[in-house]
């Protein structure tokens, strides 16, 4: 059986075509112009057919197309998406006129989430999460085997953490998001320069042409002590969430992904574990929530997508 | 089909046979007096056998006996109960030496979710949560329709609402349950008691031989201000933890249950459904959650241990 996934970013449109077992087989990718969502569904479903063909599959035999993006979702309609104006668009509809195969429609980390579940590190879990930790917070539930998606989509960024902390776009304040995410890392990141000029964060950030999420963390591997502060604070809001997500759900395991993952295992994966044993009522009944780091990388997206009409 | 329920509670065993509409037809109740796991196990089968012989049910036509309580359970395994000294015992093997029938166990909040899902507020939902608002804050999941229990039961009560907050028994700080639980409410209400002296929740309390979680709500249908201010504080802690838990799983109904929940609405549910509208995304993807009291009372915990078997 073969599927195409399509995932939407920012700048650009990638598809791949995917077999059973989540490998890709080929790539296709065009830059994203949106002229309206007829045209979008069109874009889309010549996308798929061309990598269809690319890898000798004739397009009707397709098993499904799947497609992941920054929104919300239902069924087979996107309710919004937040970097191209279409909202309560019935895009499946749209999209069968020109291939008439079903499209799954999926937000990215549910995408990532069904993607690790069924080809990555989240492999023979039944309760497992993906949290994503890049300009938001974003949060992939599979309970029992089945993606907690579509208009029960998970919004766990959301969570509040600081009773009256900082304002979050959502309305709320002190959302785990404000302080988990890879923008408020980058935040804590130029506190601790203004406080410390001698800090070694300031060749790193130079180095690198600017503060990102990992500044933090490779000036910590030099053992400067205002980075590894930063790295603690970093983790304690981390751990602090990531333990009320796993006390509310107890899943077998919660995957990290997102450019912050790529953090060194010692600095982030480590200490955050350590956290979950100590705070999380995971270890009261016998069952222990691991954390890993999630494993499709940059291609979880599209295997996510491909094979998201398996766990509808 | 003909079920029997056993709620374990503080200081009696309570068993109700039950119908598949979740009806009780009998109710047996005996004293608790613990002499370990082996005459536990018996005392459970004979007090099964006694509700259904009283019903006029052949105790080997029982489909099975659900048992609710205060802990921690895998399968028909108690992991730990807090009122009695069971550690980690296999209940079912020994109940079923005694009567040959499955013996479904869950805790106490699981209970109440199943019963309200399956003859309660929650009939018609697919995914729904019980809070119960007590000593603690505790919660049941049902998603998809499944009961997210044994191993998997929920701890919603330990999400962190105010990080570095109130400790908490669980070993983290600022969990819900030390801001919304009615034990919480009772403390609010004393604090406001000492600052007050003029307030009528003085009276209230006298009255009803000292201060319980209704004492504030009692005092603020008077209109006293001081009791307003309890309420209004309570109820905007209940709901930061409520919206949390609404954007982790983004259900279509949330029970309160418990004494608490008992307030009259326009003091406790009707602000706590207008910060829900406001605060929670349920409001965006165009499914709002809706927040509701439960409505099984007392009886919550024989029924929903009855109809266990149907969730799993």
């Amino acid at each position: 059986m073969r599927y195409v996934g399509i995932d939407v970013g920012g700048t650009n449109l990638k598809a791949g075509l995917v077999d059973e077992e989540g490998r890709i087989l080929e790539v296709e990718r065009i830059p994203l112009v949106f002229r309206g969502p007829e045209q979008f569904a069109e874009t889309v479903a010549d996308l798929a057919v061309t990598v269809a063909r690319k890898g000798g599959v004739a397009p009707e035999s397709l098993e499904w197309v799947g497609m992941g993006l920054p929104g919300a979702v239902d069924g087979g309609d996107i309710r919004f998406i937040t970097n191209i104006p279409m909202e309560n668009v019935p895009l499946e509809k749209l999209f069968r006129q020109h291939l008439d195969r079903p499209l799954y429609l999926g937000n990215d980390a549910d995408c990532a989430a069904v993607g690790e579940y069924f080809s990555g590190v989240g492999k023979g879990t039944k309760d497992f999460a993906v949290v994503t930790l890049g300009t938001g917070v974003g949060c992939g539930l599979i309970l029992g085997g089945r993606l907690q998606g579509g208009p029960a989509s998970s919004e766990a960024g959301h969570i509040v953490i600081c009773h009256g902390g900082e304002p979050c776009n959502c309305g709320r304040r002190g959302c785990w998001e404000r302080y988990a995410s890879a923008t408020a890392l980058i935040g804590f990141t130029k506190k601790a320069m203004e406080a410390h000029p001698e800090s070694a964060l300031h060749e790193v950030a130079a180095a690198n042409g600017g503060v990102e999420g990992r500044t933090a963390f490779l000036a910590a591997e030099s053992g400067d002590e205002a980075a590894l502060e930063v790295c603690r604070t970093y983790v304690e809001y981390l751990a602090c969430g990531l333990n009320s997500l796993i006390n509310v759900l107890r899943p077998e395991m919660v995957a990290l992904g997102g450019g912050v993952a790529a953090a060194p295992e010692h600095l982030l994966l480590d200490p955050v574990r350590e956290l979950v044993a100590k705070e999380s009522f995971s270890s009261h009944g016998g069952r222990v929530t691991r954390v890993e780091r999630a494993a499709l990388g940059n291609d979880a997206g599209i295997i996510g997508a491909a094979l998201l009409g398996k766990a509808l």
